[in-house]
């Protein structure tokens, strides 16, 4: 693929870098998918930058997080790109796609779902995973070797997996309000019995805490921001990714937040906090 | 009217401050309304805290501004209120108003419109002028004596015009993108139309070219920031602003971008020097 096979959505100048919104055919999802990218200033000439992948939450697509976390003004600070991919497949003609909010559209739960109808698209771990990096690096001026990765919610449960099962890809890791134990969770219920034809076994590959169980760690410190009038705080148990962590001595940074709830007027509060961690790591390596 | 008869819409903890989007009956509008409110967290303690008012653009409502100019962060840094109105009176009602995009909902253009069927509802600058800030100083720790306002495009030219025809009321004023000769657009063509009944001269009292001709000014300087790759920059005509302000000796400071659009991606990238520009302004009264 090139250049020329993305179709741009929209196109803006932003703090002196270029903000898109494009569209391409995924081989892996099987329908065209659209993502965000930030190109911050110093990659204007074509520089290779560090980048972050942001992941979005349930019900969200590949704009929520660049609109609304406020992320630009310290990516071009930082001279790091951003990336946006959307949280599911669309348009995939599964019948079932669209019935709730919790599974198909907008909510892939970034894993590679094994039962059908939905094994054929719900491809997320290995679209974010392999082939949209692969495909931003060929075009881009993104550095392969600087990737972090950081998610809001579903987004945080999908960017601690990554960072689990890829640390070699993905050299930073920051969560806000991440689903820490989803296998546990009615979400996650669901999920199994859709996504996996009721075998529990394959969250192992994406659950963070059964990751950090079965002996995946990652290298670096991760960053964890939870609010405490966060309206999924019992679902979301972050108590349980501080103790897994603790267990298997896995560096990690839990900050909890009096009165912040679970909406991006909470990401946005601690958003330069994040990628000043991801700059940390990526324009120290 | 006090505090209970503010419908709550949303309310988030942000920056430690509160972002709340509330709904009362106005009775300039005659009909219930909506608006943005942050209050940092300086104004916690009932500390009555300095305000800016900003104005949206065609076809935005109360909440455009706060999401996407990514203004909370520096509001909160210098202690300073936020308030966001819509952009016009919506379900009054009126047959024509929602057939396009620039006139009736989403484009009430910051004026008192004379014939009808719009001069019954549509009230905007007695609305933002004045019962908009009784009510709010009324209900919440805001100090009527420090009071900014900013606007974009539609909203940029409402805030010049609220500016100059109230410079006791509004001590400090900025723009970005504002429609400097209203009365000159086809936009303005439409609404000479509808709103004045064809009455041309209603337009002096709200087009902010028209109004420094005619003796209108304010003490502090304006900051306006323009986009040179805004798709409306025609349209906009800053030249004519910058002309009329040098020839009555209006203090401006127009500055215009290379690259940059209409979006707001283009104000979020300038938003900290706006709201600087009003805190140099308000905190030192």
């Amino acid at each position: 693929m090139n250049r020329h096979n993305f179709e741009i959505i929209e196109s803006h100048f932003s703090f002196g870098g270029t903000l898109q919104f494009l569209r391409f055919n995924s081989k892996t999802l099987g329908v065209k998918t659209n993502f965000g990218l930030y190109l911050p200033p110093q990659a204007q000439d074509g520089h290779k930058v560090p980048v972050i992948y942001a992941l979005a939450g349930l019900t969200s697509n590949y704009e929520n997080f660049l609109v609304k976390a406020n992320a630009l003004r310290f990516a071009a600070k930082w001279g790091i790109a951003l990336v946006a991919p959307d949280t599911s497949p669309r348009d995939t003609n599964i019948k079932e796609e669209n019935e709730s909010s919790d599974l198909g559209t907008g909510a892939g739960f970034y894993l590679d779902a094994t039962a059908e109808p939905w094994a054929h698209h719900y491809k997320m771990a290995s679209f974010v995973g392999h082939e949209l990096p692969k495909i931003l690096e060929e075009n881009f001026p993104l550095d392969p070797a600087l990737c972090g990765i950081m998610g809001h919610s579903m987004g945080g449960m999908g960017a601690l997996g990554f960072a689990l099962r890829q640390p070699e890809k993905w050299k930073s890791v920051s969560a806000f309000a991440p689903i820490c134990l989803p296998s546990r969770t009615e979400w996650g219920q669901k999920v199994t019995a859709a996504y996996f034809g009721g075998n529990k076994q394959e969250w192992q590959h994406y659950d963070p805490c059964l990751l950090l169980k079965a002996g995946h760690s990652h290298p670096c410190k991760i960053l964890v921001d939870q609010g405490l009038n966060d309206e999924f705080l019992t679902i979301l148990q972050p108590e349980a990714l501080e103790e897994t962590a603790r267990q298997v001595n896995q560096p990690l940074t839990l900050r909890r937040h009096q009165n912040y709830d679970h909406s991006y007027w909470f990401v946005q509060s601690f958003i330069e906090e994040h990628i000043a961690h991801h700059a940390s790591i990526l324009t120290a390596l």
